[in-house]
């Protein structure tokens, strides 16, 4: 990478990971990406999905490094590759157990989700019915989260569960895969209410690439992606956006099927999906990989960010966040 | 501590922790315990018996601190504090799994037994009738902790399964608690073959205190203990002894039974122990806690150590191999 290629930073993924998307992710000049390592899996099952990513590190050390602190987004950057942070978009990894929210700090988990579209023991969902806002138990694993540095991720939940975890957390949270609820008003968007609550906590929004989070899915233009970006920055400020594409690139329809029954339902739930568009819909021609990191840059410029705005938001503001949160509390 | 006080480290003990025990500690100088936090728990368990750790590490962090590297030791005695180093004393932890090593070691684990009295799934244990050496899941899983930095501990386990990891070991190995069975010859203590086989390849021994591990028992005396010491030195070298204590104060009898039979047997065995003793024995009078160590250090210039000998067998020896030991291969 050339010195005045920007620091880039993908604050969610959930790809089919493979030596060919680990080299695209080189091409694309990403420092950084947040992998989600479960949605639905046990504390017995995380770990071996830790396990799996262990041997990616061994296999292709040339190419992806463990991220823990945002020092090693610089260490990767220096040699050439991708630090790769761990996070869970559920707590079903802490099963009951709040001992286990350390636990999974010291294996390398930075972000969880409190809930992921249903009510959790910690806070609901945002495809639930009814929300009942943080939990008993969600209020210490919030406590919990806060002193060992695991960011509160709310993209998936509800609401008032929400607003209120932005009012209980003592650091920032973030929702690391989400868009204005104004621009496109789906379930899974955000309140401006929301939003703004966020912003003026400290926390960050990471916009998605997701199709059903898009204005007209996968028809959706850079352009039409970029301005919705530049209308936000209005609302939260320049400082509290970056990107969280949820790029699930290769993966087979049977995963997002995982994604959304888990285990906890004997029927097919359809998510954001419906009966006849099932399975994960087609990306925009114009972010169909990490490689295509560059034109969303030169998108962003043509909406009329400078290129120092076009550098905080694909990589600055989250290296920033990851600073302040990823240490224990007091050691930041 | 005067700065003339030696480097104390203790290589095994299992004691019911509590905040006397920690203090006790500090008064007789440790520096750092290498503890035991598994005997027969699966991986769920241990990560378990790990938070009940973190737990005691942040009400007790003015006496303790998580031991990972031997710089933690030097950290430990310069603030006044013990380091904790865990360690499994038998394979259960990692189930049937090898990327459950480096898991461990990521959560702080630093020694574990490949068998515990029994056969396991890599070693025969000591108690076994008959000895098949190291399994084909043994030989991965020793290349794997060589890998990683986690110390292969053979006290438990039967002789050939211990020569043939010390052999296989591309790094060295320890016996962390156990005596020459020339000098009490019982089943857990080990061979001249073994010794001088460990001492070769640079491994360790700790002394044990356990009183089933010592000539008369409980009633050995502080100079045959320190004479025994002076007569491995002369087999061993004096580099590759330390103390492993095996110390397991306040600990109810349902311990020691926990210990013994696990989940393994209907019945209950009684391992060193014997249906009319089957408890914890007493310890020695002149080796009672940990505030006892200075009483073994002047024992062992009595038996006719020099002040600096003294120092390598209470400390500086582990801390040497722990030095070499820790960190992954290529970066020690």
């Amino acid at each position: 990478m050339s010195s005045d290629t920007p620091i880039r930073i993908d604050c969610l993924q959930y790809c089919n990971w493979s030596e060919k998307i680990f080299r695209q992710l080189r091409s694309g000049g990403l420092d950084a990406v947040h992998v989600t390592i479960a949605y639905h899996e046990n504390f017995r099952e995380t770990a071996a999905n830790i396990e799996a990513w262990n041997r990616r590190f061994e296999r292709h050390a040339g190419l992806i490094i463990p991220g823990r602190t945002a020092d090693d987004v610089h260490a990767a950057r220096r040699s050439g590759r991708t630090a790769i942070f761990f996070g869970l978009q559920n707590c079903s990894p802490i099963e009951d157990d709040i001992g286990l929210v350390e636990i999974c700090h010291t294996l390398g988990v930075r972000f969880m989700q409190l809930s992921y579209n249903n009510q959790s023991l910690l806070a609901s969902g945002c495809y639930e019915p009814s929300d009942a806002g943080i939990s008993r138990m969600g209020r210490g694993v919030i406590k919990e989260m806060n002193r060992v540095g695991l960011v509160v991720d709310m993209s998936h939940s509800a609401e008032r569960s929400t607003l209120e975890a932005i009012e209980i957390a003592e650091r920032p949270i973030a929702i690391t895969h989400a868009n204005p609820h104004r621009w496109h008003p789906v379930v899974r968007n955000k309140s401006d209410t929301v939003l703004k609550a966020l912003a003026e906590s400290g926390g960050m929004l990471g916009f998605s690439l997701y199709p059903h989070h898009l204005a007209a899915g996968s028809q959706c233009s850079l352009h039409d992606f970029c301005t919705m970006v530049a209308r936000t920055v209005e609302t939260m400020g320049l400082t509290h956006v970056g990107i969280g594409s949820d790029l699930c690139q290769d993966q087979p329809d049977s995963i997002v099927e995982w994604m959304r029954t888990g285990r906890w339902s004997k029927q097919v739930d359809f998510g954001e999906g419906s009966p006849d568009n099932a399975g994960f819909p087609p990306q925009p021609e114009w972010f169909r990989d990490n490689r295509d990191f560059p034109k969303l840059e030169r998108g962003l410029a043509q909406a009329g960010f400078t290129a120092p705005e076009v550098a905080a938001i694909v990589g600055g503001n989250w290296l920033d966040f990851f600073r302040r949160s990823f240490a224990p509390a007091g050691q930041h």
